[in-house]
């Protein structure tokens, strides 16, 4: 077994430092991953830029990352159905207890769960780390592990889709930031059929009708990932009678929205906190082909680059930064 | 056949007017029906007090009333299913196009439904009256009238239940406008386990929290029936992880709630707009007996009387003001 | 307006014949259509060779069709979402009562509907023919009248989806009738990851065992399309626990199943009875290019060649036999 | 601590002895319970009688009972829900795994889970008894012992009306395979609003004929308690096109039922496998009084007469027996 564990660790805002840690012993129902590829998220940036999220404030030293694929390099003594050599896909979180959203499937909602890279819990931007084996998914031959990686973000993507409804033939509206004419172009590609920009002059009763008049009908979904208060506004408005409306982005703790607009359409308001059960469904995704995920990845940095990776991902460039954390294999 | 028809007809905002009206022809696929107990409201003293609910204005005068019931005196020449005598509770909402909303079930949604009552439609306050067929339900023998009346009002509680999936065993916080001590009571007599008395000086969170402390869990769903922002925040706060604030009640057109909040505990946040598909299940609640709506007509005034019932009514004495539009029966 | 009607009209069982029928008057909420393309339908053929289709059976001349698209020539005086010149689909099921089905959103269960070309209905394989306009739908320039014509049996698979719950990244096992080699090879075309050709010595459970071992699961999603009782019983044990069996085939009126492996597994049994609400959605579909349904076609016809086309399709010849109704458009 | 734990253990087929255990060890996640009371399920009974239900055979010693309720006497160390002293209702099924079906909230699913008296583990009608904490839940005072070890059964109902989405106001048709005139006024007196004695001679048919002339129309929903073939097949003749049969009964492995007539009809067919997620709802239903499972007692006995108490239960006499564990307390 390897001696050093190397691993980028946040200890305060704007304090990330390459260290060695030990590499961990797994416990029984545990498994010992060699990490492989693991991409940088918005929320790392975060942590790292402000030293918290919300009501999560990082108070010690704690290793970032939880988009994550790894090799099984040992297991715990009750592990059954993982093998040393296997190729998996992490899912960050792991629910601590039995509670009732846990019993009912709806373990993202336990307010007790282990979440990696959410303070105080580590995360796996490192070279060894240990993970509950039940939340570790086999990888098949023909998905790599950054697509592994990649499952955690395309998991958020799922979970909305499912929280809404979407299905094939729905027309659906997606609020996002992101105005990066980059990012447009690359989201065209893959797949969206029509943009539609934004300009501040806009109220959010004439974007609404902008959008009904591109798609010939009014959207049954929106997906809301701004958080911004007048894209918030434009959902309500532009959704269809008897649609949903997903809320998958985050803004201020208080929004001012025209509920009643909602209410007497029946338009549900629903919201999404990360996501459950989405490993397998992603897996088959990727796995029939049917869903490309590959093209995201625009940047690669080895492990020990880490903090230009940080930086590259700070400056909005590309879409996403894997950082390849096996010097022995640097493939996708 | 009778040849005076007297009316409830608003004339416009305050013009209250009791007049004799032609006895309508049924077209091929209606119902003349000769009412008998038609309930007041609250929409009704709004239309009389406002000329307007909304966006719906009185522009011309209009027949009050849509909590009906009535007897087959005449049908048309395609109808079969109801014929002369039978008793039937009659739907309000009759939707004129067979839209996506009607087709795929939620006709409530139609934009183009005709609806009694509300302008330029005419309600049913009046001797007799003609019925889409489709919209008037046979009520069998142990169900009065004025049960059929109510009816109606009993339709906005189950179409709110059921878009909040109320079951046996559920725990349910009902955000009710209601300060008066005889209503308050009244609730209590017919279910309510437990009553918070708002006070002003009380936070959103802070009645949350007492609601969480009286039932020992938060409740799974919240009804929220008052519209006032205060009551809007505290059903947030106070849903369950995973659970449904259902918007029943109508207040300004903009609310300021936490909508992260929701969000990220997943809450959905749900309206409702009349209802449908209720009568027949309402018919079998009532036939059952298991539920018992006949304590809340606490004033009945014949149909001669109706101002002086509406008066009664804006007071907000007693529960529901019952109208009595048949000479020759006063009964229930 | 053109004074000849050639229609397929079948006279009793065998006895199929091209003849003129008078240009039908639009009702006040119908459409008059000019037919452009008409598929043939297993049940057309069935009706020819049997004059029944279970408890359905021919006892006068009926046109035949139901897959259906054409361009609207008149319009009804109520209508108003169509115009002459409209390029429209056909949905054959047509409600004629508003009884508790079609309120509830499932009219396809309505015991009186209306349906083109079974007993007694007419159905639209002719050259002119009206239709309720509610039950027309536009079709956007980028899709053909052939695709319009295929949303009919693209809507059984729609259903029958909706119905399974059928999502991207479901495992499905599909059970169909066709030992035909060119259809395999064109299911595996279209997107069928596996093929298992069944043998008679194969039990069910051993078929089921086949199944998993393929897929390197369990279908959670069994779609029975053979009515066959062995493929029902493979359905059964085949479907993972929790998962869903929808019946499309139909078989003997009495079937010997394991009905105890599916209760105490939780597998749901599901029957399809055509579609409800699955035009808007195919056009989407279609519109959008992310379904492709056009290598269905294999055989074009005239309709004056219509007994050769039926001959064509009993043969079991290529898949999708169409009829073309417009002696100046032969295009798809 | 006691040193003595009787215990009634089925040894093989016929040979069931009262015998003292050892108190068993709480694991860190377990609790220790003082058994208090225990019903006689059918399932014991037959165990003893038979040595084997379906797949499940006796190999070794086991305890029996499932339907318990006991008082907390030692907690394990990481046990934080519970304390020395809690009266609570033990839910007999824990999963062992974190399999998919565990995940997703239907763990009664999971092939691995442990289940009281189903061999080769252990129940509960003994002194002392160990179980996962998880899934012991804290009685309110106004629930007795007794009611505590009914909501086993009570889940049995509660998950098939969830399986078939029985509310307020549902129609349905019960088949009860018990035609003992005690039950059946037993029946009767806790809400039944109809009953059908079935003769040999009827057909199914003929019976699901009588259901709708008695209920005046179809049940939407019927639960399904025989096994019987002709039941199966009555209940899928006699529910409303739309609606669902919940299969709860166990009969041979094969049925022949009309799944046509189901197909057709889109009359769902449901399996129940025990429950999950119930203990929560049954004991808000059981302290609200809105539901009384008191009556079902209608034998007691001390732990001491274990045998004499399975021999009253196989004659079939009265309705639930129950099996007092504790000395110091026969309360119910």
């Amino acid at each position: 077994m390897a001696q050093e564990n190397l691993s980028v660790v946040l200890h305060s805002k704007g304090d990330l430092r390459l260290e060695n840690r030990p590499v961990p012993e797994p416990g029984p129902n545990d498994v010992l991953l060699q990490m492989h590829s693991v991409g940088i998220c918005g929320s790392d940036v975060h942590y790292w830029q402000h030293g918290r999220i919300g009501d999560f404030v990082l108070t010690k030293p704690m290793v970032l990352g939880h988009e994550a694929a790894g090799t099984v390099v040992r297991i715990g003594s009750q592990v059954k159905h993982l093998k040393v050599g296997d190729r998996v896909a992490i899912e960050p979180g792991v629910p601590r207890e039995m509670d009732e959203f846990f019993k009912s499937g709806r373990y993202n909602l336990s307010p007790t769960i282990f979440f990696c890279a959410t303070p105080p819990d580590d995360g796996n931007l490192c070279q060894y780390y240990t993970h509950s084996a039940n939340f570790c998914y086999k990888l098949p031959d023909n998905v790599t592990f950054e697509e592994g990686a990649l499952i955690e973000p395309l998991s958020v993507g799922i979970h909305a889709c499912r929280r809404a409804g979407v299905t094939i033939g729905s027309s659906v509206l997606i609020c996002g930031a992101d105005l990066f004419p980059d990012r447009l172009a690359k989201a065209k590609e893959l797949g969206a059929d029509f943009q539609v920009t934004v300009s501040k002059s806009d109220s959010p009763q004439q974007l609404a009708k902008k959008v009904e008049d591109l798609l010939g009908v009014q959207p049954q979904i929106t997906i809301e990932c701004t958080g911004a208060e007048s894209c918030l506004q434009t959902a309500i408005y532009g959704t269809r009678s008897g649609g949903v409306v997903v809320l998958v982005g985050l803004g201020a703790e208080m929004a001012t929205v025209p509920l009643i607009n909602a209410a007497v359409r029946e338009v549900d308001i629903r919201g999404v906190f990360r996501y459950c059960n989405t490993w397998p469904m992603a897996i088959a995704m990727l796995a029939s082909g049917k869903v490309n995920v590959k093209p995201l990845v625009t940047h690669r940095f080895p492990l020990e680059q880490a903090v230009q990776a940080f930086k590259t991902t700070r400056q909005g460039l590309g879409i996403k930064v894997m950082l390849k954390c096996d010097k022995n294999d640097s493939n996708p």
